[in-house]
């Protein structure tokens, strides 16, 4: 037989969210007539909007026509939506880019998960605990971990805590690391940072010679004013960071499926033999090998986000969503939990009542009040004893889950 | 600096198409008038099938409505789409597969460039030469090479020549590799494999314990009614073969994005500790972490092709290209060249005229009949001396090029 990538054998076999699946199919067999509420993965449950839906059709309508139609695009994205996230996404923000630093994709996950593929397979990985799980197994996959513990954590990875001590915004790394993967508004606590701690990275990075690896696939979610939507508003991060985004969760493109990355120009890294090498280009060259580009119609409905029309329609639809978390926070205070997130982000972490461990929290509440939400220790060793409530319900169903957990026993 | 993946240095930095457009540019600038055909790259000319328009615009209403919304999807791909492809292109040639051994995805390029992670880092490779550079690429990249010689050889990978001698069927490896990466009908040759030439690979596989990745992207284009049009016709190869699909030529999505891969369930791998792994399930957990599935409405475009009316449509555009090809094939033996491929494929491989070089005759017909085709030695060593024209061009286009190569200086 053939010898395969041993470092798969390393991740756990029970993926959070098919452990939720499982268990929820097995109440649900059970209990036939319970109508069950899912608060757990972060998925958008409301419909695309319509200056979005009319633009795919268009494209689709081009690519009926000889004249209009389009094949192989640029691996990169086209030129139309690359001009627009430049100067919506970020010089709105007072932030400058050029067009060939933005890498069109479909999904952060892609993205988030590939990335790794440019550096060296030595690099040390600091990661956020708890942590969306794709920046751990990918890096577990491409070998740069050992085996995991009883807790999940993989040695070699290095963990930064983020708990109720430190306000969940989580500790520097205790070692020197290469790759710092950071994601505010963060997955899964809900919780933010401002400029100033944000500063601290960058400035950290810098000094460390490490790249941040920036997620922002909930930046939309912001209601602040002064809180950073970019890492790029802070000083000195285009030398130190690649940024995510995402269309997933502002313009709920869960099932449509488009993206992108920033990687800017002035980032460089260093090959074995001491040689200088941009990020940038090296990010080109591997789109280039591995990716044919995205959907052309798919890349004018993104495009759709940046009209006026297409604006006016995210907003309501972030504020709906927006609404749904303050519900659910304000119902969770009510029932003298204590919350974090919810206010500048869809997600609502809380600890878990009676101290609870999250996966009998998570059995209590499925049982009790047919919600299923996410288990905080599926997200790493940090996680537990806290739970992940999402803002992406329907409003009656958010409504009625805060009606729900307020009748449970204590 | 952080530290780089230096196995991306040892990739050519003039990859082939790049190269094509800068020479085309350079001399459309310094002949604005000249009216250049293009039967380069092998991108589709020919407008999206009515019934593929209507079936995406249709997924676009769905996801309009909130009853009818789709977020996050099966990573796999959905079931509709699974089990029209199970019946449609396989159970109608005699092959049985299951749907869970069908993964959607959203191009093969991303395919046959992703399921070399799956295996060793110490894989050793074949390949076929000429052949398509992403094979190649992506492995270079995973640093299962050493340095590219003069030729743009690799230390490491074992090349397996397609010669006029061997009627571009190539070679067999001369020692002993794991992965064998296969392309019928090829690209770039245009030649393809009958049965019992087939059955020589999956028999070398199985016996040498070696898996062949087997890339039809091309299969539509078969005309002859013995020939295979999936590797799975052959027996014993659902335990030794990947195979990879396209919609991208057959249904002209080039600029649409899908195709998917088949890992049968019965094929083996053995981790470093001696541990039996199955395929099928290490390319899902690969999909489930790095990938997030295909846009809902791609995939009902990609179901339509199965219609009674997207499958007439199809055949009629399938119809053109080919006959685009006969023009051609048919076009260059009026001139007296060796002519090879352009019956069951779309592409044409000939021998240059007077022995001229590859890019030497590129240039030649660039300037003397402002055609611009493919260099042979831009897909590997043996290429060179060969050109490759592509049928995916206009009708016109295609006749106007056949009567400009008549008029050339011989």
């Amino acid at each position: 037989m053939v010898t395969i990538n041993s470092n798969f054998l390393k991740l756990k076999a029970g993926y959070l969210f098919p452990e939720i699946s499982r268990r929820v199919n097995a109440f649900q067999s059970e209990n036939s007539s319970a109508k069950i509420i899912k608060l757990g993965i972060g998925d958008v449950t409301q419909p695309l909007s319509p200056a979005i839906v009319e633009a795919a059709k268009k494209g689709f309508d081009d690519m009926a026509k000889a004249d209009s139609f389009h094949g192989y695009g640029p691996e990169q994205g086209y030129e139309f939506l690359r001009h627009a996230i430049v100067e919506n996404d970020f010089a709105s923000r007072g932030v400058q880019l050029d067009t060939d630093e933005i890498f069109v994709s479909d999904g952060a996950k892609c993205d988030t998960g590939n990335i790794q593929e440019i550096f060296s397979p030595l690099s040390k990985v600091a990661i956020q605990d708890p942590v969306y799980p794709v920046y751990v197994d990918t890096n577990v996959m491409a070998g740069r971990s050992g085996a995991a513990d009883e807790l999940g954590r993989y040695s070699g990875l290095v963990y930064m805590p983020c708990t109720e001590e430190n306000g969940f915004k989580c500790e520097l790394p205790t070692e020197k690391v290469d790759l710092i993967y950071l994601c505010f508004p963060n997955n899964p606590t809900g919780v933010t940072a401002t400029k100033e701690e944000l500063k601290v990275w960058v400035d950290y990075a810098k000094q460390n010679n490490a790249i941040i690896l920036f997620d922002a696939a909930y930046e939309a979610f912001i209601t602040e004013d002064h809180l950073p939507h970019s890492i790029y508003e802070i000083e000195g991060a285009k030398d130190c960071a690649i940024e995510f985004r995402s269309y997933s969760k502002n313009a709920g493109f869960t099932g449509t499926r488009c993206a992108y990355t920033v990687v800017p120009k002035a980032l460089k890294g260093v090959s074995d033999t001491g040689e200088e090498v941009s990020l940038n280009q090296l990010w080109n060259r591997r789109q280039c090998t591995k990716f044919n580009g995205v959907s052309y119609p798919i890349q004018k409905a993104a495009q759709a986000c940046y009209t006026p029309e297409g604006q006016a329609q995210l907003k309501e639809l972030i504020q709906y969503y927006l609404g749904n978390a303050k519900i659910i926070l304000e119902g969770l205070q009510g029932l003298d939990l204590k919350v974090y997130g919810g206010k500048n982000s869809p997600y609502i972490w809380f600890k878990t009542p009676d101290n609870l461990s999250s996966w009998d929290f998570f059995d209590k509440l499925l049982n009790e009040a047919n919600i299923v939400g996410t288990p905080g220790s599926g997200f790493g060793a940090c996680g537990e004893g806290y739970f992940r409530l999402s803002a992406f319900g329907a409003r009656e169903n958010v409504e009625q889950a805060i009606e729900r957990m307020s009748k449970m026993n204590r």
